[in-house]
Order: C-alpha cells, then structure tokens, then sequence
C-alpha cells in the first residue's frame, strides 16, 4: 500500500514536472530530464546530505520506470490533461505526504535529531520542485506563495508528538498522511497563502 | 592514451566554460569558477551521487593543472579564439565520448544496473555544460535545443550492445567513442535539432 | 572563542541572506531557507564533495538555533537593520575568516593537497552566497565585482606559508584570519573591484 503511494506520487510528481518543461518550450530530453528531477530530485539531496549512496534511485529501477510512464503520459495527453487537472491534484497531494513520511523514516533510521527528521522531510517532498524551478530558470514557487512546505513541517511536528505518545506505527503513518493530504486540500480550496514578507516597508509604513 | 584524451577534454571544457562566462562580464573569479565547473562539474555530481568522495579532481591534481591551462589559454588567446573554433570543436567532441566513457566505466565498476550507467555517462558529459548554465542564469542550452545527450545516450546503449556481445575492451571503448563523435559532428554538419515540446496547441492544432 | 566567532558568523550570513530574500518579496519560508542556506550552503557542499556526511548542521543543533535567532533578528528589525548596516559587515566579515579557516581545517583533515585545502576553505566561505544567489534567479555577485573569495584564497595561501615555516598553531589561526578581515575592510573602504573580462573587444581594440 504505501509503496504504491510512493509509486503514484513519483508518477504525480513527473508528470507535473514535464508540463512545467514544456510551458518552456524544451527538447524531449530536457523535459524528461525536468520530469525526473522533480520526481527524484528531493530523495536524491536528502540521500545525498546524508550520506546514504549510490542515492535511492540508482537502486530501485521502479522510480525509472515510474518516470518514463509519467512522462510518456504528459506526451501523449499533454491536450487533455486540464481535464484531468484534479486528479493530477490529488496524486500529487498522495505524493507530498508519502515522500514527507519517507524523508521523516530515513531520518529516524540513522538517529537524526526530530527538528532534522522534518527537515528532511519536508526536502523530500519539496526540493524536487525547487530543482525543476531552478532549471527551468524561475525563482522556486514554494519560496513565494505556496504553503507547500510548511504543510510537509506541520506533518512533522505531529508525527513526532504522536510518536512521543506511542502511538502505534500504522494510525502514526496514515494519521501523518491524512493531516498532511487534508491541510493541503484545505489550503487550496480556501486559498491559503503566506504573506510575502518585504525588507523596505511604504514611507507611512 | 585515455588519459591523454581525458586531459585534453577537460582543457576544452574548461575553454569553452571560461567564454561563456566572459560573455557575461564576470571578474577573473567568476570566469576561473565557470571554466572548472564546466570541466569537472559532470564527474562531481556523478561522484557525489554515487557516494565516491573525496570527489575525483580532489584526488587527482591533474584536473586543477589542465582547467588553469585552459583558463589562461582562453584568456590570452580570447581575440583569436574565433579562428580556433574548429580544434575547439574537436577538442570538445572527443571530450564528450570520453567523459561519456569514463561515467560508464565508474557505473559499471560498482555494478549498477546498465539504464543507470547510461545516466551516469550522459551526466559525466553533460551536467557541467548544466551547472555553467544554471550559475551565469540561463536555462540550460541543453534542454532547449542541442541533441548533445541524445548522443551520450545512443553511445551508452552501443556500449552495452557491444558488451553483451563480448566485444573486447580496446575495441568496446574505441567504437563507443567514435559512435560519440561521429554522430556528434554530423549532428553539427546537417544542424540536427530535436523539436521543442508545448503543452498548448494552436486552437486548430 | 573560535566557536564563538563561528556562531556570530552563522548568524551575521543568516541575517544577511533573510535580507536579500526579503527584497526578492518571499515569503517566511522562502526568507527562511535563504538565510539557511547562505549560513550552511558552503559547508554543506564542502561536506558532501568530500563524503563528510551526514552534513555538519545535521549533527550539531547549533547551527539551526542561530540561523533561526538570525532569521527572526531580521524579521523583526528589518526597519532599523540599515542603522545596524556596520555592526553586520563586521560580523560578516568574521564569518568570512572564521569559515575559510574551517574549511582549511577539514581538507587537512583528511589529507588532502594543500591547493584543494584552500578551495574547501573558498567554498565554505563563499558558497553559502552563490546558492543563495542561484534561488534568488541572480548571476552570484561574487562572479561580478566582489574580490570575496579572492581574499579567501589570499589567506589560504598565507594559512599554507606560515604552516610551513612551523609558526604555532594558535598565531597561524590568528594571522590567517587578522589578514582575510584586514583586506576585506580595505577592499571595502578602498573599493578594490576586479575588473570584468570581456569576450569581444571592440572593433578597435
């Protein structure tokens, strides 16, 4: 089941990196290329700052092939997939909570400290768009207007505190997910955005 | 004669890297920093990804000797650059082939699955050209509009073909190399391009 | 005392890097890991180019409690910051030689020549802010007209010297860092600029 998740989201997270490329008028290569670091690039700088080489998918050739999907299916239905714009929505919700469990687990695996555990997972869930932006030559949109990140830390924090509580594993992961899935459902529908904060405020300011 | 070769990609690489940062006016630093991450930005993301640190032009001066040759090359000879243009070009072309060669080898040697080596390769080749664009803030001419990786990517699975077939190694690594740059110098000849991808069509499209 | 400085230099590169996100109209959270990662990024790299991993603010809570006051200093007095505009460069000018020198200190470590020693100590000190620049969309000014890293590779050199001639642990940290703050202050005061290097002359240069 949560491989599946990770499955789908890798999916998800492909395929909204490939129409981003192609808003920009890329090659196939250079699109897949953005298909594949939007997918892998968060658990890859996770991987890497922590040491955990060769980086995940160099070992599991599913998140190759996950990718190659996605990115054959932006090709193929790239003139019909603003109809399925709310599915594509909600994989890549799926998504953002399954890689913020990940990050958390590799985290804890090595004896990281909590405050870094959800650095991490919040890098997982979010970095891979922070690459896609940084190559496609934009400033990252999670850094402007998005609560994207700070949905994946407040996931965190509750992991942690039901962990402290002993919570069983399972209600652990799929109360942090749906937290995670809720919130972010939330913060679209009502559009929920951070104040952009501005170093020189107005002369009457 | 690898080695020759490695050397002399590497001095072409990091030729090209310091005219296109003094393209963008940078200071002296500026241009040295581009030229080296031109050259051997590819092998580092690789061998960071791959967890083989110390990184390569670490442990082996010779990098830093042949990056600082070309740096001044380029910047005495920066008048009469233009002239040179065609040794430039083969210089950098058979800079390509081994450097693809090079990233296959580095797979191989830590047994990783052949899709993977092929990214290794085309990576190696490839991902310096991406970290100069990234750092003198273009979209990496790569994904845009050269079939630059597209060759790295058929010279991988030729390697591999040959390889199953239990080519022998001298012949495995020289047909590889001039698969690379054969195809490479009548992409430039007959201006083989790949055509960009748009998400949105004409109406009528 | 050397920790100490350490620390008022996490924070001074932190405070700094929340302001230029500021002026870029993030949001906190994008204030927050710019001023992150021009605090960490150089260190980060340096750690992860030579497989000192998990990266140090991983292992050292430190970090992230002074990034985090730096952070919140700059939210709160980003009015009145301009006032404080001297007692910053000051900071930021410690931090400086403080991260050359722990750079230095981390290539030696392990062995490595002493010309690669002097890069990890360029890196630590200056790539903080060419990350930074890079999420902010900008060309990294100190590839344009700051002599930064210039004096960073100046007091490498000096470190390496007065290493060979046997000087005492302690005067060699002092000296190094005495010299990097020194020229830094009179590169400032005196408005040492490198020049810019140009490609194409004009037609009658």
């Amino acid at each position: 089941m949560f491989h599946l998740l990770d499955i789908l989201g890798t999916m998800a997270f492909a395929l909204s990196g490939a129409l981003t490329a192609m808003n920009k008028k890329m090659d196939p290569f250079g699109v897949f290329i953005i298909a594949f670091v939007t997918a892998v690039g968060g658990g890859t700088v996770r991987d890497v700052l922590i040491g955990r080489t060769p980086v995940g998918w160099m070992q599991n050739l599913d998140y190759v092939y996950m990718i190659t999907i996605g990115y054959f299916l932006a090709l193929v239905f790239r003139k019909s997939l603003d109809k399925l714009r709310t599915s594509l929505f909600l994989f890549d919700t799926v998504g953002l909570g399954v890689f913020t469990l990940i990050g958390l687990e590799k985290g804890i695996a090595i004896n990281l400290h909590p405050i870094i555990c959800i650095a991490l997972g919040t890098m997982t869930a979010c970095f891979g768009g922070v690459i896609r932006d940084i190559l496609c030559n934009d400033i990252p949109v999670i850094f402007r207007k998005e609560i994207y990140a700070t949905i994946c830390i407040i996931g965190g924090i509750v992991f942690f505190l039901l962990r402290k509580w002993n919570v069983q594993e399972d209600v652990l992961y799929l109360t942090t997910s749906v937290v995670i899935i809720v919130i972010r459902l939330m913060a679209v529908k009502f559009e929920w955005y951070l104040p952009t904060l501005e170093h020189r405020n107005p002369p009457n300011g």
